[in-house]
C-alpha cells in the first residue's frame, strides 16, 4: 500500500473544522470520502494537526495510504473532480511507510489576517479578521519579537488533558502591512489550541493601544493567568507544514 | 429631502442580484432595510443598473431620498450596522435633487475575473472563473483591442423589449496577468445584459486557443447570429460608475 502525502487548500467558512465528526461537515470527510471514491474503498487521511471551525488552509499536509499505485496526477484530478468548489489538493508526493504528517511535522507556519479600516471588506470578510481601529504595526511588531524563542504557552491555550507540555518554540514572527491588509505570520515547531488566534489577539489589543507594548512578554510570565481574547477564526489560515525528510 | 449618492461594496454570492424581487433575497432589499431602519420609515434605493445573480461589485452607485438631514458619517455608520457582512457602503455624498445613478450616469467600468490554472483555487473561487487551460494573455488583449468604439453588441446580449438600442461605445479594455490571475478590464458608456460575460466568454476561448484571435471582431459583424457561451457570474465584478457632475 503506497502511503502518499497531500497537500490542501480549503476556504474553512463552511466547515467545523479539519476532524471527521458526527453532526457537523469536517474537511477530512469531504477528502476522505473523495478519496474512498477514487480508490473504491474506505482510505484513512492523517492530517499534521487539526484545524478549528472556520479555520482554512493554504498547506494542510495529510498522509495516507491507498490501496494500488495510482500515478499522482491522476490521483490529484480524480480527487479534486470528487471534492466540493472550496477544498482542493494541490499536490501529491510519495512518502515512505512510517512517515507520519502529524509525528514527522517539524515546523508549522500560520498566518492571521485582519483588515483594518472603519469600513468592513466583503470581498476579504471571509478570510480576515475585520479590525475598525487603526494598527500601529511598529508597534504589533516590537510586542510581537517577544514570542519568538522557546516558551511556555500555556497562558493562551485552554487546559486540554490530552496535551503533555504546552512549551513550545517559536522561530520566526513576521508583522506585514499593505493597503488596510496587516498581516502576522509565525513559524514554530507545534502550536497548541488556540495559540495563533490568542497570540493575533494580544497582538491587534497592543496594536489599537488598548494594551501595552510589554503586554506579549507579560503573558510569557510563568504565573500570568487572566483569560485573554481569542480572535476571530476566520482571520487564520495553517500556511504550510515542513518535514526535513520524507523518508 | 436630501438626496444622497451611495458607493456600495458587495460580495453577490448570496444574492440573486441586485433588484429586489419577490422569492430570492437581493442586495437593494437588504440596502433599502437597513435605510428603513436608519430613517424609521421605507427608503426606495435606485442604482446605477442592475447586477446578476452571483455578480459582485466594488462601486455600485446608488441614489436615495432621505426625510431628514443625517450627516454622512452617521449615515455609514448607520446604514452598515444593519447590513449583512458581504454588504457595506463605502462613501456617501449629496447630489442634486434631479440627479440619477442609472440617468446620469456617463460610465461605467466591468472587471471580470479568472483563475487561470489547472487546480482550482478555493479562496479565489468566490470571485473568480476557473479556467484550467492555460491562457494566452497577449492573444486576448489583441482579440480584445476589436471592442473600443462605437459598436452594435446586439451578439452579446439576449433580446430584451425594453432595450431599445444594442448600441455602446467601448472606451477601454484591458488585459492583465499576475500569478494564474488574469483580469479583463472594460469601460463603456453603458452595457447590456449579458454582454461582459459574453466577451470574457469570448476571450476565455480566443485565450486557450479554441476560437481564432478575429472571434471577437467576428461577433461584431451585422449578420452575426452564433450564440455565445456566457462565462460564470461569479468572475464579474462591477468596478465603478463614474459621472461627470453631481447636479
Amino acid at each position: 500500500m503506497p502511503r502518499v502525502l497531500l497537500t490542501i487548500e480549503y476556504l474553512g467558512t463552511r466547515y467545523a473544522g479539519w476532524q471527521r465528526q458526527d453532526n457537523a461537515l469536517a474537511v477530512q470527510e469531504v477528502v476522505e470520502d473523495a478519496l474512498a471514491f477514487v480508490c473504491k474503498e474506505p482510505v484513512v487521511v492523517h492530517s499534521s494537526g487539526r484545524t478549528d471551525a472556520g479555520v482554512h488552509a493554504l498547506g494542510q499536509r495529510a498522509h495516507a495510504d491507498i490501496p494500488y499505485d495510482i500515478p499522482d496526477h491522476g490521483l490529484i484530478l480524480g480527487i479534486n473532480s470528487r471534492l466540493p468548489r472550496d477544498v482542493r489538493i494541490r499536490a501529491v508526493e510519495r512518502v515512505a511507510p512510517d512517515f507520519h504528517a502529524r509525528f514527522s511535522a517539524k515546523r508549522k507556519t500560520y498566518l492571521y489576517q485582519i483588515w483594518n479600516d472603519p469600513i468592513a471588506n466583503p470581498f476579504f470578510d471571509p478570510t480576515h479578521a475585520h479590525v475598525p481601529r487603526p494598527l500601529d504595526a511598529e508597534r504589533m511588531r516590537e510586542a510581537a519579537s517577544a514570542l519568538v524563542g522557546r516558551h511556555d504557552f500555556k497562558s493562551f491555550s485552554v487546559p486540554e488533558p490530552e496535551v503533555n507540555s504546552t512549551v513550545r518554540t517559536i522561530s520566526a514572527v513576521e508583522i506585514t502591512e499593505k493597503r488596510h491588509r496587516v498581516q502576522f505570520r509565525v513559524t514554530a515547531d507545534g502550536f497548541i489550541r488556540y495559540q495563533v488566534r490568542r497570540m493575533a489577539g494580544i497582538l491587534i489589543e497592543v496594536g489599537t493601544g488598548a494594551q501595552p507594548v510589554t503586554a506579549v512578554a507579560d503573558a510569557l510570565e510563568p504565573n500570568f493567568a487572566e483569560s485573554r481574547w481569542t480572535a476571530d477564526a476566520r482571520g487564520l489560515v495553517l500556511e504550510s507544514v515542513e518535514y526535513t525528510e520524507r523518508g
